[in-house]
């Protein structure tokens, strides 16, 4: 079959690689209907992440079953699945206490699963999926033609990443919002925040393409300053002292820096950019002004069940956060759109 | 009138002073009835936090209302008052949020009114109270020499800030708890704890005495142990994971990494103690495991309200906390009686 392998910075390649086959029970063999680009697989595709060795990549993907373990109850051959990014059991203590991404048996596309053995990578043609019964969530009716997909593909990652952004800032009814970051996760976190009640949502955005989708997606105001003025013009809006909730979604220390200063007092930071360059929190700050952090790498199998409801019926449609789509055999050219911030997210149909 | 005053490290005095007097129409005086040493105010006494002038000390006093200026309208002379640690409003925006100890016009006894003018201690016979009817909560029908004082004196601060810290953790009906300090605060975030319900709380105390209190506040489980072998037997009595919220009480990077190990993935820590030392919060490890950060300076006026009925009523006691009661010109020896740990907590009777 084809897979996407990154071989170092800059060097995506679509090739040719043995099919993947059940190695235990509760194993299923999905065939990918379509996958995607991550904000976070750019990291490593700019070096900024190293790469040491030749490794499957991509970490989201929806599919139709072609094959299950004898173990598997839950999952059925033809069965349109969706994965989150990750695989877990979903029956361990910190799965059933809603952090899937703890699971004591989780694994990583394109990376080990919890026994050690390798996965395939989500950009590719078929995946092996360990513990299917915890980890896929099966969409009745969906035929892989349907207008649905790429919706249904945002619950892999950027739309149950985006509402963790926001349960974890504690937005509810009412809630003054600001969104840090326009990226996928950004934009789906302004959709998750209207969609939990948010009153008023700013989206701190410079490009026009992505301040209209969030505008689209529910946000009521859009600022373009960042650093010190961006605090200034948040604080201007919200009664001087800033917003109820602030999501993060970039993961920068200036990013860090921006959200907790445009938080206002007892205010609350939901944070999901994985933190790069190695920041730490400033307590006393925090402690000052009482600003919460909470948040990490979100547990979106956790959140399928509320949120499938809303893609099925057409309530929310996240996968407008795809602005263009490419076959497999052009991801090279996915990622350098995105690099070049040509495309806000780009899909790939193998 | 007599004061305590503290003139550097290891130095406080009962001295003569001035006798305060209303200076805006929004001032009253009140006449302490009794008032306390805190913790944070060890900080000054072993020179930990410099004291770069003599100035007065003391935080927490109840009181009789002595005289009012003319714009005072919701307390009257004769009133018993409890004051929180700080003067608030009460109306603007930050104080409307509940968080009043971000107040606009914020002054803290000992120090400066937000205009600028001098403040009372509360260890002294007198304060001068400015924003009287935002900062005072009356309690009708309390005698001075009322058992319920000590009771009451806690709504000052450690009964208050025990409870932000177990709101701040996110404590609710059934939560598992853990409690890192076994001061005053520590022991009535227990307290505070097991009123919102908590199933299970775990005292990290090694000394008799506040073990004991602890279980008659609430607590379920002691551990003695620290460091990793602390976080080893939480994760042992909490599904090999850690427990749901973890309550800081202490203030150094050492409490705080315990706090932060022994939640369990998904938890959350709610602090208090006033951060010291210059440790900034490990933001990689908090992301890898979704522990979210929350607390601050405890908004203690706003908690009254709520905690007010249950002291009334004798549903908690948390004055037990005091067991060391000096006259105020003992106020020395109330100081080392805390600093050598022979007293958790010293009440002062004017």
């Amino acid at each position: 079959m084809l897979a996407t392998i990154i071989h170092g910075e800059r060097d995506i390649r679509v090739e040719e690689v043995t099919d993947p086959v059940l190695r235990t029970g509760r194993d299923a063999v999905v065939r990918v209907v379509a996958a995607c680009v991550c904000g976070s697989d750019l990291w490593r595709y700019r070096g900024v992440v190293p790469v040491p060795r030749s490794t499957p990549i991509g970490h989201e993907f929806v599919g139709i079953v072609e094959s299950i373990g004898d173990d598997v109850t839950r999952v059925k051959v033809g069965d349109f699945v969706v994965a989150p990014f990750y695989d877990c059991d979903m029956t361990c203590i910190n799965c059933r206490n809603g952090v899937s991404t703890s699971c004591l048996e989780i694994g990583w596309w394109g990376g080990r699963d919890s026994d050690g053995e390798p996965v395939n990578g989500g950009q590719g043609e078929k995946v092996r999926v360990p513990h299917a019964d915890g980890t896929l969530t099966v969409v009745p009716g969906v035929q892989e033609t349907s207008p649905l997909v790429p919706h249904l593909l945002t619950l892999a990652d950027v739309l149950g990443t985006g509402h963790h952004a926001a349960l974890s800032a504690g937005v509810r009814q009412g809630s003054t919002v600001v969104v840090v970051g326009d990226g996928a996760v950004g934009l789906c976190a302004v959709l998750a925040a209207k969609r939990l009640g948010a009153g008023r949502i700013v989206a701190m955005s410079r490009h026009a393409d992505r301040q209209q989708l969030a505008r689209e997606f529910g946000a009521t105001d859009v600022v373009e300053e960042r650093g010190d003025e961006g605090v200034a013009r948040i604080k201007e809006l919200f009664d001087g002292v800033g917003a109820d909730c602030v999501l993060e979604c970039v993961g920068t220390k200036e990013s860090m820096d921006q959200a907790l200063r445009s938080a206002r007092p007892g205010g609350q930071v939901g944070y999901v950019g994985v933190p790069n360059g190695g920041a730490e929190l400033p307590i006393r700050a925090m402690f000052g002004s009482n600003v919460g952090v909470r948040g990490g790498v979100a547990p979106v199998r956790n959140y399928i069940d509320e949120l499938l409801p809303d893609v099925l019926s057409g309530a929310i449609q996240p996968g407008r956060v795809f602005d263009l789509e490419l076959p497999l055999a052009e991801t090279a050219e996915a990622y350098a759109a995105m690099d070049e911030r040509r495309a806000i997210k780009v899909l790939l149909r193998p």
